[in-house]
């Protein structure tokens, strides 16, 4: 998961498809109550989706390929030999699965390696603290760099602060991010990694440390990429641990100057190949586009990506095994992919719609947001589509999922996608763990709730029986 | 906290001196109910004592402590300069809280550091584990070695398994704890680690590599100390995090050898300098012997130490500090030791007994349990002293503290006191939490409660006024 979010609010404040479906409330304060127009009823749910659906809560695919990818394979950066090999895995496990077409895309970028990471408290209160460089930080050399703190409770002090109390020092930017049920306050909290750290280069910061964006208190540190634009030199740039963040906060309380000792080495190592894992279940209707869905098969390196993205990899083909299965070939095609390098900069997003994206999609939609339960959907579908959700509301009302009144298309793999007008479904997880352990040592796969992974697969198979056999046309839509 | 625990349910089961005021249920199955004997009627509470109870309930000292130490001396290993300077800054804290005869008393100590510490699955699926150096673990050398695992599901399997299966090998022992209220599963899990590592030696295993004896599912492992007989010769044997061992449990059923390369590069570096801090609040009868108590003041080298026992000193100080401001000197010296070198041998409190061991000590207690609630107290009194236990439920009740059937005289650093024939008053704290965090990176300030501090302040507090002002002699008792 990365950035998507905060596109997600944007479009949730710009566009909101849904809401004239509910009538403004009929009943002012101190009036008589106005006769509210009679309920629309429900649209009937097709008794072959109800049983996909239920069937699929035993669902026990989903859980062997998040139990496989993450023992068998490990952590997988994207670009490395570790990805390589979790590309030969899963072409290997789709097609022992039985999908058809299954092949590996591949393409170059650029990949960054972490290395060593200390960091010291040197005066007043002499320690260490845990932390992990960002993606695409800079390196402090192997004999790091000593300077005094420059303290910022959040990023809107870092932001309103000159050059000159910045200048030569190691910035710290703090926060106070919560646990959301939508993962707002990921895209809330997250600038301060996001472009922190380059706003601390432009005002001639020595490095930055900033605490990380995250929910928990362990002493795990929780990485994640940042960008420099071209022309700003890369400075050292790492995420401390929640209780070391707090401990700062705590000396800074005391008035005394902190100095700190950092060191960072990583480094830039080139062009190197990374790819999408592609399989299919076909359709019977090659005009009526491709259902695409997916998750992304890389994961940062401080642990197996079990929740990213293990399990969205995982969710989407266990439903769509679900279909291949089911014993009646779909009208559309549904593409499944296992998307490389999202992580750090979406370049199997980006190389999918280079390559694919002259080709008719009826709809894109990605799970990258964990293993909790789906809690909400919502739908960016043409006119005429609208039939279709719907079908979806009164499908998935059992499993406890209600409709939003937001866009959907979200997931950084399938961005480059809906850009060229591909309409969305958003199966919405709940995010108040997510947080706790996005992008740290501890995405493993005990955090992957079995009940609940089965309850994304039910969500998830029963939306590919709605969309991929609707008689609807599903044509472009315009994003908001 | 070490392997007191094991003696504690020694002790249990050896001995139960309360159980006597307990009659067997009056009502077998099936038969009319039989009048019990009337209750005898608690023992009166001294307003006094209530009052130094409730106000104790709003105690900010001990807080100020635990936050203090953990913040401006951060870890406090045992015989290392970071271990002098929290001598030095509690000898100026007891003093700034105006306790009398405040004083450092030092001795000499063996001292282990830890190294580097990786380790890596080779084959079949190549990746990195989380692990932690046991204390005294070997080295094997900045090369490390490689060698395939032997993988036994509990210290059962291995203690029952031939040398030949284990020879050259790394060992694996995996353990399945649970949190205990009373903490007595750590005894049963422990011995995984106090002794696993001496007998894998024996057996020729090249390594060991045990689960953490930890509850929590974090990629923080457990560290403690071990121990190698005279003449064995200290193998490289570390903990891995719970994570990471389920990790390899899940390797070990596919059934192909597992090839691990383990770097653990820890160093003994000869004797170094200890040393215990003593405070008093002064008695007005000498004669009536010494109320003995405290925690351990160094800490694991992974975290700042704030539940093991930043906590326990804090809470025993800020009870003797309600003591000494209350107004009214104690009939006897309260005795506060925050003692050093606990965690790697508890060097402190054999250094204690060594040097006081002739005085006249009325009881020993000790706080080395985390900062969590207190539930039970249990105490070995003498004879003529067992009003006291009385008075102390009618004391302790109203903060939901209960009276146990066992023995007292818990704390590895009281132990060589408690020896000599000195009373016990255990004050038990729920251990449900405890192991969560146990010698982790995980131990710091945010793991205490506030409010639970408090209520370990008002016990202890309770405790000390009851017992110092008790006017029966409490004199040697046999231990069981």
């Amino acid at each position: 998961m990365k950035c998507i979010l905060l596109a997600a609010s944007a479009a949730a404040a710009l566009s909101a498809p849904a809401a004239a479906q509910t009538p403004p409330s009929p009943s002012p304060a101190g009036q008589p109550a106005v006769t509210r127009p009679a309920p629309t009823p429900p649209a009937p749910v097709d008794p072959r989706v109800a049983a996909l659906r239920d069937a699929a809560l035993k669902d026990e695919v989903g859980y062997d390929i998040v139990e496989g990818l993450t023992t068998e394979v490990g952590q997988r950066l994207a670009g490395t030999e570790a990805e390589a090999r979790a590309r030969a895995w899963g072409a290997a496990k789709l097609k022992a699965l039985g999908f058809k077409n299954v092949r590996i895309e591949t393409y170059q970028m650029p990949v960054w390696v972490r290395g060593a990471e200390e960091a010291e408290i040197v005066s007043p209160f002499p320690q260490k603290l845990k932390l992990a460089a960002l993606g695409n930080s800079g390196s402090t050399g192997a004999q790091g760099l000593t300077a005094d703190l420059a303290v910022f409770p959040s990023m809107t002090e870092f932001v309103n602060a000159p050059a000159v109390a910045v200048r030569g020092k190691i910035v710290y930017i703090g926060n106070s991010m919560q646990p959301t049920q939508d993962g707002s306050s990921y895209g809330a909290n997250g600038p301060a990694r996001f472009t922190g750290p380059a706003m601390a280069a432009a005002k001639g910061a020595a490095a930055i440390v900033i605490r990380s964006i995250g929910t928990d208190t362990h002493r795990l540190p929780h990485t994640g990429v940042t960008n420099f634009p071209a022309g700003t030199a890369a400075i050292p740039a790492a995420a401390l641990a929640v209780p070391d963040a707090e401990q700062i906060e705590r000396m800074a309380k005391r008035g005394k100057p902190i100095r700190m000792h950092l060191v960072l080495t990583p480094q830039q190592t080139g062009s190197h190949e990374s790819g999408n894992v592609i399989a299919e279940v076909p359709g019977s209707d090659p005009g009526a586009g491709i259902v695409l869905i997916g998750g992304h098969l890389d994961s940062w390196d401080l642990a197996t990506g079990a929740i990213d993205d293990a399990s969205g990899v995982a969710i989407t083909t266990a439903a769509a095994k679900r279909i291949l299965d089911s014993g009646k070939r779909p009208r559309r095609t549904i593409r499944v992919v296992w998307f490389g390098a999202e992580e750090v900069g979406g370049f199997g997003g980006e190389d999918y719609a280079k390559k694919h994206g002259t080709e008719r999609h009826a709809i894109a939609a990605e799970s990258d947001f964990g293993a909790d339960r789906v809690w909400r959907f919502e739908t960016t579908l043409p006119a005429g589509a609208k039939p279709i959700s719907d079908r979806l509301a009164s499908a998935l009302a059992p499993l406890g999922i209600v409709r939003g009144t937001g866009g959907a298309g979200d997931g950084s793999d399938i961005e480059a996608t809906i850009k060229t007008g591909v309409a969305g479904v958003d199966l919405n997880q709940s995010g108040l763990r997510y947080f706790d352990v996005h992008h740290t040592p501890d995405d493993t796969l005990d955090r992957v709730d079995p009940a609940q992974l089965q309850q994304n697969v039910a969500a998830w198979a029963t939306m590919l029986a709605v969309v991929a056999d609707a008689p609807e046309e599903i044509g472009s839509v315009t994003r908001p």
